[in-house]
């Protein structure tokens, strides 16, 4: 009894376990679905774990996701009662997702699809210049990820702003919060920056009504989840000229289905889901440090309220 | 008596003209060629200028580059004898460069070319994701734009380290200087990015040895001059696998010609020397206020040591 479940794609589950055995050779680890007996699990570490599951562990004391985002943790039926739910915060996750944001932004901003076209067509030709300290960046989530993101763009020189569900101050940020907020935030966005967690809140946030708020040409980015986005909605909006481009790491079919008109689309960016990519040395140590809280009564890190399901 | 001759491009120069006069409108400002009478003219704002032209003018005492660099005024025959020489400093131009930089590194960093061919055949794959702490970025100039750059790209977390004439000293970053530590911190080097001024020292800097001397796959971004770079040299180690890749934005012949094998190869991204284009009314005020300074006989401002050409 008191053993530790993984769960995730299986060669996944073996640099965890490697990782997590070199840090507390004591743990016992049991690999999804070889579970031994179920009164065993206390913890689970899981991605993508089919949520009903984690019902059948009586003495399951606490839910670890492999990432930043618990979303997968909160489908119906959403853990079970009484768990607690903790996610992770991780230098190299941040920095890896403002790499991605600084390189969808500044792409878009110093007007590489042009370039490129007239790369290809062998067309030596300036196009007109622009003007960071007038180009406005509104980022939707301004915690671990878009605060970041947020400081990182603002030290280029950009004029950003921020939405989130609380109050924040951040310095030489511009910071809108609560839905009454949210429209006054999107008129004054020139690129979009979605780094929200995916809640019953937030779903289908990015939609015909929201991208007909932004200005018109506006550009998308979203790192953050699938969910998010109305994908017809924003279609639309793309062949409308409304939205001048989209770059996306994230879908709400992964893999994204091969005749996805994203895909081929002329102002859509696709990557496959690694704008940030978990690394399990990484974020190992804050694991094993918070299965040592469990096992001593004390408070845990990252803690995720379940109320309001991030 | 006492004009300031501007010499550019003519849409250009009607640009500097009216940005110019809007600070001091006393100013008499002569358009190349109209100079009107030789004698008038005491200071020169130029790009690209014929330099012998210069040394018509018996009373100029003052030439001023319309941009960051200088070595257009050091073409045989170099600026008349005690004539002095300035230069412009600029935040917009500063920031415009450091993001070239950033979005060259970061497309690269990013496997970029990879994910782009991944999603023109629609195929959903992550490739192996890079470890930015390990990254090893050289900045050749560590002067006003390679400090800028060097700075940025140390805050997103990458290993920099830089190589100037003079010692420096810069938080975070590894500084080399003087020709011995060339080859040290050419061998550190996975990025590698020339900001240094075209001179006697410098021409022809990036040449099969230097390449030669970079770890095998190393990535280079030329924004400085296209003087720096043997571009036969380039290509041959492009095509044995040295260089993995290159952005390019200034080259030998501008524009680049049609059938220069850069516009074409799968290597290289291409872009028109616009990393950083001088806009008139963001420097004009530095223009005015050293005309001011040159009447009043008080130092200059951005002044060139024309003994080293910079
Ligand atoms: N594509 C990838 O590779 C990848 C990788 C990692 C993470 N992600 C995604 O990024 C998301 C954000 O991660 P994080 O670590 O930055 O999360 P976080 O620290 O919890 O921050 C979430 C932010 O969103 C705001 N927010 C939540 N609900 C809101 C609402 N209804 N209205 C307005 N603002 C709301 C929060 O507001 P308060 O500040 O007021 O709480 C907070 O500022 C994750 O949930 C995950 O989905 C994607
Ligand atoms: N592509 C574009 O759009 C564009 C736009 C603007 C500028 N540029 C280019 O960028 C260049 C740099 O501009 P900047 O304002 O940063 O110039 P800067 O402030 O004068 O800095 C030049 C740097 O290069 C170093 N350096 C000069 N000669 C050297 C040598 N022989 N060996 C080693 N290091 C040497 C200097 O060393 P010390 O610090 O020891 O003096 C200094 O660190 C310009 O000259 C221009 O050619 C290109």
């Amino acid at each position: 009894m008191s053993a530790l479940l993984l769960s995730t794609k299986p060669a996944t589950m073996e640099v965890w376990r490697r990782e997590l055995l070199a840090l507390d050779p004591s743990l016992d680890i049991r690999l999804f679905p070889d579970t031994g007996p179920v009164e065993d699990i206390i913890a689970a570490v899981t991605w993508n774990h089919p949520p009903e599951d984690l019902y059948r562990y009586p003495n399951l004391r606490l839910l670890i996701s492999m990432g930043a985002g618990v979303d997968h943790l909160f489908r119906p039926p959403g853990p079970p009662p009484g768990v607690a739910v903790v996610r992770l915060v991780d230098r190299l996750l941040t920095t890896a997702m403002s790499e991605y944001v600084l390189l969808a932004v500044l792409r878009h901003h110093r007007q590489d699809a042009g370039y490129r076209a007239l790369q290809a067509a062998r067309v030596w030709e300036e196009l007109p210049a622009p003007d960071t300290e007038v180009t406005r960046i509104g980022i939707m989530g301004l915690g671990t990820l878009g605060g970041d993101a947020a400081r990182k763009l603002r030290a280029l020189g950009f004029r950003v702003a921020g939405w989130s569900r609380t109050p924040k101050a951040l310095d030489g940020i511009e910071t809108f919060s609560g839905p009454e907020a949210l429209f006054p935030f999107l008129a004054r966005t020139d690129i979009l920056v979605c780094l929200l967690p995916l809640t019953p809140a937030t779903e289908g946030i990015i939609n015909a009504r929201t991208l007909a708020a932004l200005p018109r040409g506006a550009y998308l980015i979203n790192a953050a989840r699938g969910g998010h986005v109305v994908e017809e909605d924003l279609l639309a909006a793309l062949d409308a000229g409304q939205i001048s481009g989209a770059a996306l790491d994230v879908f709400r079919t992964e893999p994204l289905p091969p005749d996805h008109p994203f895909w081929t689309h002329p102002k859509v960016i696709v990557t496959p889901h690694v704008a940030s990519i978990t690394i399990p040395r990484s974020v190992a140590p804050q694991v094993v440090e918070n299965l040592a809280r469990l096992r001593e009564g004390r408070p845990l890190l990252n803690v995720v309220d379940v109320s309001v399901g991030y």
